[in-house]
Protein backbone atom coordinates (compact mmCIF):
# COMPACT_ATOMS: atom_id res chain seq x y z
CA UNK A 1 0.00 0.00 0.00
CA UNK A 2 1.12 3.25 -0.94
CA UNK A 3 -0.21 5.66 1.87
CA UNK A 4 0.59 4.30 5.15
CA UNK A 5 -2.53 5.90 6.97
CA UNK A 6 -4.62 3.66 4.82
CA UNK A 7 -5.07 -0.73 4.54
CA UNK A 8 -6.21 -0.07 0.70
CA UNK A 9 -5.20 2.93 -1.05
CA UNK A 10 -8.26 1.96 -4.33
CA UNK A 11 -11.24 -0.40 -3.77
CA UNK A 12 -13.43 -0.44 -6.57
CA UNK A 13 -17.07 -1.45 -6.10
CA UNK A 14 -18.91 -2.48 -8.86
CA UNK A 15 -22.47 -2.38 -8.18
CA UNK A 16 -23.33 0.64 -6.11
CA UNK A 17 -26.86 -0.40 -4.74
CA UNK A 18 -28.11 -1.75 -1.50
CA UNK A 19 -24.60 -4.20 -0.29
CA UNK A 20 -22.32 -2.24 -2.31
CA UNK A 21 -23.04 1.08 -1.29
CA UNK A 22 -23.03 0.36 2.38
CA UNK A 23 -20.14 -1.78 1.83
CA UNK A 24 -18.20 1.55 0.56
CA UNK A 25 -19.52 3.53 3.35
CA UNK A 26 -18.32 1.24 6.12
CA UNK A 27 -15.22 0.53 4.97
CA UNK A 28 -14.74 4.81 4.62
CA UNK A 29 -16.30 4.71 7.97
CA UNK A 30 -13.77 2.71 9.80
CA UNK A 31 -10.45 4.57 7.86
CA UNK A 32 -9.53 1.65 6.00
CA UNK A 33 -9.52 3.19 2.66
CA UNK A 34 -8.00 6.05 0.66
CA UNK A 35 -10.28 6.27 -2.14
CA UNK A 36 -13.44 4.33 -3.56
CA UNK A 37 -14.69 4.00 -7.33
CA UNK A 38 -17.83 2.98 -7.90
CA UNK A 39 -18.94 1.49 -11.10
CA UNK A 40 -22.24 0.55 -12.35
CA UNK A 41 -24.95 0.53 -15.39
CA UNK A 42 -27.35 3.20 -14.14
CA UNK A 43 -25.26 7.01 -14.18
CA UNK A 44 -27.77 8.64 -12.45
CA UNK A 45 -27.31 6.11 -9.56
CA UNK A 46 -23.75 6.76 -9.88
CA UNK A 47 -23.96 10.30 -9.71
CA UNK A 48 -26.22 9.92 -6.32
CA UNK A 49 -23.41 7.73 -4.93
CA UNK A 50 -20.89 10.55 -5.49
CA UNK A 51 -23.49 13.69 -3.62
CA UNK A 52 -23.70 11.01 -1.08
CA UNK A 53 -19.93 10.65 -0.74
CA UNK A 54 -20.39 6.93 -0.79
CA UNK A 55 -17.82 7.04 -3.97
CA UNK A 56 -14.95 9.18 -5.01
CA UNK A 57 -15.73 9.34 -8.22
CA UNK A 58 -16.74 6.48 -10.94
CA UNK A 59 -16.49 4.88 -14.40
CA UNK A 60 -19.26 2.93 -16.01
CA UNK A 61 -16.50 1.08 -17.75
CA UNK A 62 -15.11 -1.51 -15.85
CA UNK A 63 -12.00 -1.58 -17.53
CA UNK A 64 -11.29 2.17 -16.68
CA UNK A 65 -12.84 1.41 -13.07
CA UNK A 66 -11.04 -1.14 -11.90
CA UNK A 67 -7.49 -0.13 -13.02
CA UNK A 68 -4.93 0.17 -10.28
CA UNK A 69 -7.64 -1.07 -7.84
CA UNK A 70 -6.20 -3.18 -4.76
CA UNK A 71 -9.82 -4.48 -4.32
CA UNK A 72 -12.53 -4.94 -6.07
CA UNK A 73 -15.73 -5.69 -4.84
CA UNK A 74 -17.95 -7.39 -7.16
CA UNK A 75 -22.22 -6.53 -5.84
CA UNK A 76 -24.24 -6.71 -8.82
CA UNK A 77 -26.91 -9.38 -9.41
CA UNK A 78 -24.84 -12.71 -9.65
CA UNK A 79 -26.23 -13.70 -13.36
CA UNK A 80 -23.83 -10.63 -14.49
CA UNK A 81 -20.66 -12.17 -12.59
CA UNK A 82 -19.10 -13.32 -15.82
CA UNK A 83 -19.56 -10.50 -17.80
CA UNK A 84 -17.96 -8.52 -15.04
CA UNK A 85 -14.91 -10.91 -14.53
CA UNK A 86 -14.40 -10.84 -18.57
CA UNK A 87 -14.07 -7.26 -17.94
CA UNK A 88 -11.93 -7.26 -15.34
CA UNK A 89 -9.15 -9.82 -16.69
CA UNK A 90 -6.25 -8.08 -18.08
CA UNK A 91 -7.42 -4.60 -16.75
CA UNK A 92 -7.09 -4.59 -12.81
CA UNK A 93 -3.11 -5.65 -11.18
CA UNK A 94 -2.08 -8.71 -11.45
CA UNK A 95 -2.26 -8.76 -7.47
CA UNK A 96 -5.48 -7.30 -7.12
CA UNK A 97 -7.90 -8.76 -4.03
CA UNK A 98 -11.30 -9.69 -5.77
CA UNK A 99 -14.07 -10.35 -3.54
CA UNK A 100 -17.89 -10.42 -4.17
CA UNK A 101 -21.49 -10.12 -2.38
CA UNK A 102 -23.04 -12.35 -4.40
CA UNK A 103 -25.94 -14.43 -2.35
CA UNK A 104 -24.54 -17.79 -4.55
CA UNK A 105 -21.20 -18.98 -3.86
CA UNK A 106 -21.11 -22.11 -7.07
CA UNK A 107 -22.36 -20.38 -9.52
CA UNK A 108 -19.96 -17.47 -8.77
CA UNK A 109 -16.35 -19.74 -8.78
CA UNK A 110 -17.74 -21.92 -11.68
CA UNK A 111 -18.18 -18.15 -13.10
CA UNK A 112 -14.47 -17.21 -12.11
CA UNK A 113 -13.10 -20.29 -14.06
CA UNK A 114 -14.57 -20.25 -17.05
CA UNK A 115 -13.05 -16.81 -17.22
CA UNK A 116 -9.47 -16.99 -15.79
CA UNK A 117 -9.24 -20.78 -16.64
CA UNK A 118 -8.79 -21.16 -12.42
CA UNK A 119 -10.34 -19.74 -9.53
CA UNK A 120 -7.36 -16.73 -8.98
CA UNK A 121 -5.94 -16.74 -5.66
CA UNK A 122 -6.54 -13.41 -4.95
CA UNK A 123 -10.12 -14.20 -5.30
CA UNK A 124 -12.35 -14.58 -2.07
CA UNK A 125 -15.90 -15.67 -2.07
CA UNK A 126 -18.09 -13.99 -0.03
CA UNK A 127 -22.03 -13.16 0.59
CA UNK A 128 -22.92 -10.52 3.51
CA UNK A 129 -26.29 -12.25 5.10
CA UNK A 130 -27.65 -8.53 5.52
CA UNK A 131 -30.16 -6.71 3.48
CA UNK A 132 -33.48 -5.08 3.25
CA UNK A 133 -35.99 -5.51 0.58
CA UNK A 134 -34.76 -1.81 -0.73
CA UNK A 135 -32.60 -1.18 -3.46
CA UNK A 136 -30.21 1.70 -5.17
CA UNK A 137 -27.60 3.53 -3.20
CA UNK A 138 -29.67 5.61 -1.48
CA UNK A 139 -31.17 2.31 0.31
CA UNK A 140 -27.77 2.13 1.51
CA UNK A 141 -26.33 2.62 5.28
CA UNK A 142 -22.83 2.30 7.04
CA UNK A 143 -24.85 0.12 9.81
CA UNK A 144 -25.95 -2.51 7.09
CA UNK A 145 -23.69 -5.48 8.67
CA UNK A 146 -23.29 -4.28 12.11
CA UNK A 147 -23.53 -7.94 14.32
CA UNK A 148 -24.42 -9.62 11.08
CA UNK A 149 -22.69 -12.19 9.48
CA UNK A 150 -20.60 -12.33 6.59
CA UNK A 151 -19.86 -15.94 4.88
CA UNK A 152 -16.59 -16.48 3.29
CA UNK A 153 -16.05 -19.57 1.12
CA UNK A 154 -12.43 -20.06 0.59
CA UNK A 155 -10.93 -22.53 -1.84
CA UNK A 156 -7.91 -24.55 -1.19
CA UNK A 157 -6.09 -22.26 -3.57
CA UNK A 158 -7.28 -18.84 -1.88
CA UNK A 159 -3.99 -16.96 -0.98
CA UNK A 160 -3.84 -16.43 2.83
CA UNK A 161 -2.95 -13.09 2.99
CA UNK A 162 -6.38 -12.24 0.74
CA UNK A 163 -8.18 -14.34 2.94
CA UNK A 164 -6.82 -11.79 5.58
CA UNK A 165 -7.80 -8.54 3.66
CA UNK A 166 -11.19 -9.54 3.23
CA UNK A 167 -11.79 -10.67 6.89
CA UNK A 168 -10.33 -7.21 7.87
CA UNK A 169 -12.48 -5.10 5.72
CA UNK A 170 -15.60 -6.83 6.90
CA UNK A 171 -15.11 -7.02 10.57
CA UNK A 172 -14.23 -3.07 10.12
CA UNK A 173 -17.59 -2.69 8.83
CA UNK A 174 -19.04 -4.46 12.00
CA UNK A 175 -19.41 -7.99 10.48
CA UNK A 176 -18.71 -11.59 12.25
CA UNK A 177 -16.61 -13.47 9.54
CA UNK A 178 -17.54 -17.64 9.32
CA UNK A 179 -15.97 -19.70 6.66
CA UNK A 180 -18.42 -22.26 4.86
CA UNK A 181 -17.54 -24.80 2.08
CA UNK A 182 -19.38 -23.69 -1.17
CA UNK A 183 -21.66 -25.90 -1.86
CA UNK A 184 -22.66 -26.37 2.30
CA UNK A 185 -23.24 -22.17 1.87
CA UNK A 186 -25.37 -22.61 -1.19
CA UNK A 187 -27.29 -25.02 0.78
CA UNK A 188 -27.86 -23.71 3.39
CA UNK A 189 -28.83 -20.47 2.43
CA UNK A 190 -31.80 -22.04 0.25
CA UNK A 191 -33.03 -22.62 2.85
CA UNK A 192 -33.40 -20.03 4.80
CA UNK A 193 -33.34 -17.01 2.08
CA UNK A 194 -33.94 -18.55 -1.35
CA UNK A 195 -36.73 -20.68 -0.79
CA UNK A 196 -38.68 -17.97 1.62
CA UNK A 197 -38.52 -15.29 -1.56
CA UNK A 198 -39.76 -17.85 -3.48
CA UNK A 199 -42.16 -19.07 -1.73
CA UNK A 200 -43.44 -15.37 -0.71
CA UNK A 201 -43.30 -14.29 -4.21
CA UNK A 202 -45.39 -17.09 -5.22
CA UNK A 203 -48.23 -16.33 -2.44
CA UNK A 204 -48.27 -12.79 -3.20
CA UNK A 205 -48.43 -13.26 -7.33
CA UNK A 206 -51.28 -16.12 -6.21
CA UNK A 207 -52.85 -13.77 -4.35
CA UNK A 208 -52.88 -11.13 -7.08
CA UNK A 209 -54.95 -13.50 -9.56
CA UNK A 210 -58.06 -14.03 -7.06
CA UNK A 211 -61.51 -12.21 -7.66
CA UNK A 212 -61.26 -10.57 -3.91
CA UNK A 213 -57.87 -9.49 -4.69
CA UNK A 214 -58.52 -5.79 -3.37
CA UNK A 215 -60.57 -7.14 0.03
CA UNK A 216 -57.68 -9.62 0.39
CA UNK A 217 -54.69 -6.90 0.99
CA UNK A 218 -57.37 -4.65 2.08
CA UNK A 219 -57.56 -6.61 4.92
CA UNK A 220 -54.16 -7.93 5.59
CA UNK A 221 -52.74 -7.50 9.12
CA UNK A 222 -49.12 -7.50 10.22
CA UNK A 223 -48.84 -11.14 9.82
CA UNK A 224 -49.58 -10.91 6.35
CA UNK A 225 -47.05 -7.75 6.42
CA UNK A 226 -44.09 -9.56 7.70
CA UNK A 227 -44.82 -13.26 5.52
CA UNK A 228 -44.52 -10.84 2.20
CA UNK A 229 -41.94 -7.99 3.21
CA UNK A 230 -40.06 -10.00 1.23
CA UNK A 231 -41.92 -9.95 -1.66
CA UNK A 232 -40.88 -6.50 -2.50
CA UNK A 233 -37.17 -8.18 -3.14
CA UNK A 234 -35.38 -7.28 -6.29
CA UNK A 235 -36.98 -8.78 -9.60
CA UNK A 236 -33.61 -9.00 -11.39
CA UNK A 237 -31.58 -10.26 -8.79
CA UNK A 238 -33.58 -12.89 -7.12
CA UNK A 239 -34.26 -14.44 -10.98
CA UNK A 240 -30.73 -14.29 -11.23
CA UNK A 241 -29.95 -16.12 -7.52
CA UNK A 242 -32.95 -18.71 -7.89
CA UNK A 243 -31.54 -19.51 -11.31
CA UNK A 244 -27.84 -19.59 -10.00
CA UNK A 245 -28.96 -22.03 -6.82
CA UNK A 246 -31.09 -23.97 -8.78
CA UNK A 247 -30.26 -27.26 -7.58
CA UNK A 248 -30.01 -26.69 -3.99
CA UNK A 249 -33.26 -24.60 -4.04
CA UNK A 250 -35.53 -27.42 -6.02
CA UNK A 251 -33.87 -29.98 -3.49
CA UNK A 252 -35.58 -28.08 -0.33
CA UNK A 253 -38.65 -27.18 -2.57
CA UNK A 254 -39.41 -30.17 -3.28
CA UNK A 255 -38.76 -31.33 0.23
CA UNK A 256 -41.10 -28.60 1.44
CA UNK A 257 -43.97 -29.27 -1.40
CA UNK A 258 -43.79 -33.18 0.16
CA UNK A 259 -44.37 -31.56 3.86
CA UNK A 260 -47.03 -29.49 2.61
CA UNK A 261 -48.83 -31.85 0.62
CA UNK A 262 -48.73 -34.19 4.44
CA UNK A 263 -49.87 -31.10 6.15
CA UNK A 264 -52.87 -30.55 3.37
CA UNK A 265 -53.62 -34.29 4.01
CA UNK A 266 -54.17 -33.89 8.21
CA UNK A 267 -56.00 -30.64 7.34
CA UNK A 268 -58.38 -32.77 4.83
CA UNK A 269 -58.97 -34.94 7.18
CA UNK A 270 -59.39 -32.97 10.17
CA UNK A 271 -56.67 -34.70 12.15
CA UNK A 272 -56.34 -32.11 14.87
CA UNK A 273 -53.58 -34.16 16.72
CA UNK A 274 -51.52 -34.07 13.68
CA UNK A 275 -51.67 -30.23 12.93
CA UNK A 276 -51.36 -29.59 16.54
CA UNK A 277 -47.93 -31.95 17.13
CA UNK A 278 -46.77 -29.86 13.42
CA UNK A 279 -47.69 -26.30 14.79
CA UNK A 280 -45.90 -27.03 17.98
CA UNK A 281 -42.71 -28.30 16.54
CA UNK A 282 -42.28 -25.51 14.33
CA UNK A 283 -43.25 -22.88 17.04
CA UNK A 284 -40.73 -24.36 19.33
CA UNK A 285 -37.85 -23.70 17.00
CA UNK A 286 -38.93 -20.58 15.76
CA UNK A 287 -39.02 -19.41 19.64
CA UNK A 288 -35.30 -20.70 19.78
CA UNK A 289 -34.18 -18.82 17.23
CA UNK A 290 -36.17 -15.85 18.77
CA UNK A 291 -34.19 -16.10 21.76
CA UNK A 292 -31.34 -16.68 20.01
CA UNK A 293 -31.49 -13.67 17.46
CA UNK B 1 -78.02 0.48 31.79
CA UNK B 2 -78.16 1.05 35.82
CA UNK B 3 -75.25 3.75 35.39
CA UNK B 4 -75.65 6.55 33.91
CA UNK B 5 -71.96 7.28 33.73
CA UNK B 6 -71.09 4.09 31.88
CA UNK B 7 -72.09 2.59 28.60
CA UNK B 8 -71.88 -0.92 30.08
CA UNK B 9 -72.41 -1.58 33.54
CA UNK B 10 -70.70 -5.26 33.14
CA UNK B 11 -68.76 -6.83 30.46
CA UNK B 12 -67.44 -10.57 30.87
CA UNK B 13 -64.64 -11.54 28.77
CA UNK B 14 -64.32 -15.44 28.02
CA UNK B 15 -60.76 -15.99 27.29
CA UNK B 16 -58.79 -13.45 28.75
CA UNK B 17 -55.30 -13.76 26.51
CA UNK B 18 -54.06 -11.08 23.76
CA UNK B 19 -57.29 -10.34 22.14
CA UNK B 20 -59.50 -10.70 25.37
CA UNK B 21 -57.23 -8.92 27.18
CA UNK B 22 -56.33 -5.94 24.96
CA UNK B 23 -60.06 -5.52 24.87
CA UNK B 24 -60.09 -5.46 28.30
CA UNK B 25 -57.73 -2.67 28.28
CA UNK B 26 -58.95 -0.44 25.50
CA UNK B 27 -62.86 -0.23 26.59
CA UNK B 28 -61.79 0.59 30.08
CA UNK B 29 -59.55 2.96 28.78
CA UNK B 30 -62.27 4.28 27.13
CA UNK B 31 -64.19 4.63 30.06
CA UNK B 32 -67.49 2.79 28.77
CA UNK B 33 -67.49 -0.02 30.78
CA UNK B 34 -68.30 0.30 35.17
CA UNK B 35 -67.03 -3.53 35.89
CA UNK B 36 -65.26 -6.38 33.43
CA UNK B 37 -65.31 -9.39 35.05
CA UNK B 38 -63.20 -12.40 33.00
CA UNK B 39 -63.32 -16.20 32.61
CA UNK B 40 -61.03 -18.78 31.56
CA UNK B 41 -59.22 -21.74 32.28
CA UNK B 42 -55.85 -20.83 33.66
CA UNK B 43 -56.29 -19.45 37.33
CA UNK B 44 -52.93 -18.39 36.97
CA UNK B 45 -53.49 -15.89 34.14
CA UNK B 46 -56.81 -14.88 35.37
CA UNK B 47 -54.87 -13.64 38.66
CA UNK B 48 -52.10 -11.79 36.24
CA UNK B 49 -55.21 -10.20 34.72
CA UNK B 50 -56.78 -8.45 37.80
CA UNK B 51 -53.43 -7.66 39.05
CA UNK B 52 -52.94 -5.71 36.08
CA UNK B 53 -56.11 -3.97 36.38
CA UNK B 54 -57.41 -5.83 32.91
CA UNK B 55 -60.62 -7.36 34.82
CA UNK B 56 -62.16 -6.43 38.01
CA UNK B 57 -62.56 -10.34 39.23
CA UNK B 58 -63.08 -13.76 37.80
CA UNK B 59 -64.93 -16.91 37.96
CA UNK B 60 -63.60 -19.85 36.22
CA UNK B 61 -67.17 -21.23 35.95
CA UNK B 62 -68.88 -19.48 32.78
CA UNK B 63 -72.65 -19.72 34.16
CA UNK B 64 -71.12 -17.53 37.12
CA UNK B 65 -69.26 -15.48 35.87
CA UNK B 66 -71.78 -14.41 32.32
CA UNK B 67 -74.55 -14.02 35.44
CA UNK B 68 -75.98 -10.53 35.05
CA UNK B 69 -73.35 -9.09 32.37
CA UNK B 70 -74.58 -6.57 29.76
CA UNK B 71 -72.10 -7.98 27.04
CA UNK B 72 -70.18 -11.00 27.13
CA UNK B 73 -67.15 -11.21 25.00
CA UNK B 74 -65.98 -14.41 23.73
CA UNK B 75 -62.01 -14.18 23.01
CA UNK B 76 -61.31 -18.51 23.21
CA UNK B 77 -59.78 -20.60 20.24
CA UNK B 78 -62.59 -20.78 18.24
CA UNK B 79 -62.93 -24.80 18.19
CA UNK B 80 -64.71 -24.26 22.32
CA UNK B 81 -67.11 -22.10 20.98
CA UNK B 82 -70.36 -24.62 20.89
CA UNK B 83 -68.78 -25.73 24.61
CA UNK B 84 -68.98 -22.05 25.79
CA UNK B 85 -71.89 -20.98 24.23
CA UNK B 86 -73.41 -23.76 25.84
CA UNK B 87 -72.86 -22.88 29.63
CA UNK B 88 -73.90 -19.18 28.19
CA UNK B 89 -77.35 -20.51 27.25
CA UNK B 90 -79.99 -20.05 30.21
CA UNK B 91 -77.00 -18.77 32.68
CA UNK B 92 -76.85 -15.06 30.97
CA UNK B 93 -79.81 -12.49 31.19
CA UNK B 94 -81.95 -13.02 28.04
CA UNK B 95 -81.06 -9.38 26.47
CA UNK B 96 -77.55 -10.21 26.96
CA UNK B 97 -75.32 -9.03 23.69
CA UNK B 98 -72.90 -11.87 22.94
CA UNK B 99 -69.77 -10.86 20.67
CA UNK B 100 -66.53 -12.81 19.65
CA UNK B 101 -62.68 -11.99 18.15
CA UNK B 102 -62.74 -15.29 16.80
CA UNK B 103 -60.78 -15.41 13.43
CA UNK B 104 -63.93 -17.60 11.09
CA UNK B 105 -67.31 -16.36 11.43
CA UNK B 106 -69.11 -19.20 9.37
CA UNK B 107 -68.29 -22.17 11.95
CA UNK B 108 -68.62 -18.92 15.06
CA UNK B 109 -72.34 -19.21 13.66
CA UNK B 110 -72.76 -22.31 12.96
CA UNK B 111 -72.14 -23.33 17.08
CA UNK B 112 -74.41 -20.49 18.05
CA UNK B 113 -77.04 -22.16 15.33
CA UNK B 114 -76.36 -25.58 17.01
CA UNK B 115 -76.83 -24.54 20.44
CA UNK B 116 -79.54 -22.02 20.40
CA UNK B 117 -81.29 -23.88 17.59
CA UNK B 118 -80.90 -20.59 15.91
CA UNK B 119 -78.49 -17.50 16.19
CA UNK B 120 -80.20 -15.27 18.77
CA UNK B 121 -80.60 -11.49 17.86
CA UNK B 122 -78.29 -10.33 20.08
CA UNK B 123 -75.11 -12.16 18.84
CA UNK B 124 -72.98 -10.36 17.08
CA UNK B 125 -70.35 -12.39 14.99
CA UNK B 126 -66.82 -10.54 14.94
CA UNK B 127 -63.12 -10.37 14.28
CA UNK B 128 -60.23 -8.15 15.04
CA UNK B 129 -57.94 -7.57 12.28
CA UNK B 130 -54.67 -7.25 14.65
CA UNK B 131 -52.84 -9.64 16.84
CA UNK B 132 -49.25 -9.90 17.62
CA UNK B 133 -47.41 -14.01 18.03
CA UNK B 134 -47.53 -13.91 21.58
CA UNK B 135 -50.34 -14.73 23.80
CA UNK B 136 -51.75 -14.57 27.65
CA UNK B 137 -52.79 -11.42 29.24
CA UNK B 138 -49.27 -10.52 29.60
CA UNK B 139 -48.87 -9.75 26.17
CA UNK B 140 -52.05 -7.17 26.44
CA UNK B 141 -51.91 -3.70 25.49
CA UNK B 142 -54.57 -1.37 25.72
CA UNK B 143 -53.60 -0.03 21.95
CA UNK B 144 -53.24 -3.54 20.06
CA UNK B 145 -56.69 -2.35 17.85
CA UNK B 146 -55.78 1.42 17.13
CA UNK B 147 -55.67 2.07 13.46
CA UNK B 148 -56.89 -1.94 12.89
CA UNK B 149 -59.75 -3.08 11.33
CA UNK B 150 -62.85 -4.92 13.35
CA UNK B 151 -64.90 -6.88 10.62
CA UNK B 152 -68.37 -7.81 12.00
CA UNK B 153 -70.47 -10.23 10.32
CA UNK B 154 -74.03 -9.92 11.13
CA UNK B 155 -76.58 -11.33 9.99
CA UNK B 156 -80.24 -10.72 8.55
CA UNK B 157 -82.01 -11.00 12.05
CA UNK B 158 -78.97 -9.75 14.01
CA UNK B 159 -80.33 -6.78 16.10
CA UNK B 160 -79.53 -3.44 15.24
CA UNK B 161 -78.97 -2.20 18.63
CA UNK B 162 -76.84 -5.04 19.45
CA UNK B 163 -75.06 -4.42 16.39
CA UNK B 164 -74.60 -0.21 17.03
CA UNK B 165 -73.29 -1.47 21.04
CA UNK B 166 -70.64 -3.81 19.43
CA UNK B 167 -69.68 -0.83 17.33
CA UNK B 168 -69.46 1.58 19.90
CA UNK B 169 -67.26 -0.56 21.93
CA UNK B 170 -64.73 -1.24 18.88
CA UNK B 171 -64.39 2.39 18.12
CA UNK B 172 -64.03 3.57 21.26
CA UNK B 173 -61.02 0.67 21.45
CA UNK B 174 -60.06 2.84 18.62
CA UNK B 175 -60.74 0.03 15.72
CA UNK B 176 -62.51 1.11 12.07
CA UNK B 177 -65.64 -1.29 12.05
CA UNK B 178 -66.70 -2.63 8.65
CA UNK B 179 -69.37 -5.23 7.83
CA UNK B 180 -68.76 -8.31 5.57
CA UNK B 181 -70.99 -11.58 4.63
CA UNK B 182 -69.49 -14.44 7.25
CA UNK B 183 -68.27 -16.89 3.98
CA UNK B 184 -66.55 -13.75 2.13
CA UNK B 185 -64.86 -12.71 5.60
CA UNK B 186 -63.55 -16.45 5.65
CA UNK B 187 -62.26 -16.78 2.06
CA UNK B 188 -60.47 -13.25 2.41
CA UNK B 189 -59.36 -14.08 6.06
CA UNK B 190 -58.02 -17.78 4.40
CA UNK B 191 -55.93 -16.09 1.73
CA UNK B 192 -54.83 -13.10 3.92
CA UNK B 193 -53.76 -14.82 7.13
CA UNK B 194 -54.95 -18.42 7.59
CA UNK B 195 -52.59 -19.33 4.17
CA UNK B 196 -49.71 -17.32 5.47
CA UNK B 197 -49.37 -19.05 8.70
CA UNK B 198 -49.63 -22.51 7.40
CA UNK B 199 -46.97 -21.99 4.98
CA UNK B 200 -45.20 -20.43 7.80
CA UNK B 201 -45.55 -22.91 10.38
CA UNK B 202 -44.95 -25.98 7.30
CA UNK B 203 -41.73 -24.26 6.66
CA UNK B 204 -40.28 -24.12 9.37
CA UNK B 205 -41.14 -27.64 10.27
CA UNK B 206 -39.40 -28.38 7.24
CA UNK B 207 -36.47 -26.93 8.15
CA UNK B 208 -36.02 -28.25 11.35
CA UNK B 209 -36.12 -31.89 9.61
CA UNK B 210 -33.12 -31.22 7.90
CA UNK B 211 -29.26 -32.31 8.66
CA UNK B 212 -27.98 -28.77 8.56
CA UNK B 213 -30.92 -27.45 10.57
CA UNK B 214 -28.56 -25.83 13.20
CA UNK B 215 -26.81 -23.75 10.43
CA UNK B 216 -29.75 -23.04 8.47
CA UNK B 217 -30.79 -21.04 12.04
CA UNK B 218 -27.63 -19.89 12.80
CA UNK B 219 -27.32 -17.95 9.42
CA UNK B 220 -30.63 -17.01 9.00
CA UNK B 221 -31.06 -13.16 8.70
CA UNK B 222 -34.24 -10.47 8.41
CA UNK B 223 -36.09 -11.20 5.37
CA UNK B 224 -36.07 -15.47 7.68
CA UNK B 225 -37.16 -14.24 10.66
CA UNK B 226 -39.79 -11.95 9.06
CA UNK B 227 -40.84 -14.83 6.93
CA UNK B 228 -41.32 -17.10 9.86
CA UNK B 229 -42.45 -14.88 12.89
CA UNK B 230 -46.07 -15.99 12.49
CA UNK B 231 -44.75 -19.83 13.33
CA UNK B 232 -44.39 -18.55 16.94
CA UNK B 233 -48.20 -18.34 17.14
CA UNK B 234 -49.68 -19.99 19.41
CA UNK B 235 -50.48 -24.21 18.12
CA UNK B 236 -53.93 -24.15 19.86
CA UNK B 237 -55.33 -21.75 17.93
CA UNK B 238 -54.02 -22.38 14.94
CA UNK B 239 -55.04 -26.02 15.09
CA UNK B 240 -58.79 -24.96 15.58
CA UNK B 241 -58.64 -22.06 12.92
CA UNK B 242 -57.45 -24.03 10.17
CA UNK B 243 -60.04 -26.82 11.26
CA UNK B 244 -62.60 -24.29 11.19
CA UNK B 245 -62.42 -22.61 8.14
CA UNK B 246 -61.06 -25.88 6.64
CA UNK B 247 -62.85 -25.01 3.04
CA UNK B 248 -61.68 -21.72 2.07
CA UNK B 249 -58.56 -22.76 3.40
CA UNK B 250 -57.42 -26.02 1.31
CA UNK B 251 -59.48 -23.78 -1.82
CA UNK B 252 -56.64 -21.22 -1.18
CA UNK B 253 -53.68 -23.95 -0.33
CA UNK B 254 -54.67 -25.81 -3.81
CA UNK B 255 -54.66 -22.59 -5.56
CA UNK B 256 -51.11 -21.54 -4.14
CA UNK B 257 -49.84 -25.42 -4.41
CA UNK B 258 -50.67 -25.53 -8.52
CA UNK B 259 -49.04 -22.39 -8.63
CA UNK B 260 -46.20 -23.09 -6.92
CA UNK B 261 -45.52 -26.34 -9.61
CA UNK B 262 -45.58 -24.00 -12.13
CA UNK B 263 -43.12 -21.60 -10.59
CA UNK B 264 -41.07 -25.03 -10.06
CA UNK B 265 -41.72 -25.80 -14.14
CA UNK B 266 -39.98 -22.22 -14.41
CA UNK B 267 -37.13 -22.75 -12.13
CA UNK B 268 -36.08 -26.05 -13.06
CA UNK B 269 -36.18 -25.46 -16.95
CA UNK B 270 -34.37 -22.32 -16.01
CA UNK B 271 -37.32 -20.13 -17.51
CA UNK B 272 -35.75 -16.52 -16.74
CA UNK B 273 -38.77 -14.81 -18.50
CA UNK B 274 -40.93 -16.46 -16.13
CA UNK B 275 -39.56 -16.48 -12.59
CA UNK B 276 -38.93 -12.35 -13.53
CA UNK B 277 -42.33 -11.52 -14.79
CA UNK B 278 -43.80 -13.27 -11.51
CA UNK B 279 -41.41 -11.66 -9.08
CA UNK B 280 -42.42 -7.98 -10.65
CA UNK B 281 -45.98 -8.67 -10.77
CA UNK B 282 -45.39 -9.94 -6.85
CA UNK B 283 -42.89 -7.21 -6.45
CA UNK B 284 -45.52 -4.58 -7.64
CA UNK B 285 -48.76 -5.85 -5.46
CA UNK B 286 -46.44 -5.69 -2.16
CA UNK B 287 -45.18 -2.43 -3.14
CA UNK B 288 -48.98 -1.02 -3.81
CA UNK B 289 -49.97 -3.02 0.12
CA UNK B 290 -46.76 -1.10 1.71
CA UNK B 291 -48.12 2.33 0.12
CA UNK B 292 -51.52 1.91 1.50
CA UNK B 293 -50.68 0.29 5.01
Amino acid sequence: MTNPGFKINKLTIIGVGLIGGSFARAVRKAGLVKHITGCGRQKENLEKAVQLDVIDDYSQDIKTAVKDADVIFIATPVGSFKAVLEQIKGAAKDNVIITDGGSTKVSVIRSAESVFGQVPPNFVPGHPIAGTENSGVEASFDTLFNDHRVILTPLAETSKDALNTVTELWQAAGAEVILMEPHHHDMVLAATSHLPHLLAFSLVNTLTTLDEKQEIFDNAAGGFRDFTRIASSDPDMWQDICLANKEALLEHLDHFTQDLAKLRTALEQSDAQTLKALFTRAKQSRDDFTRKN
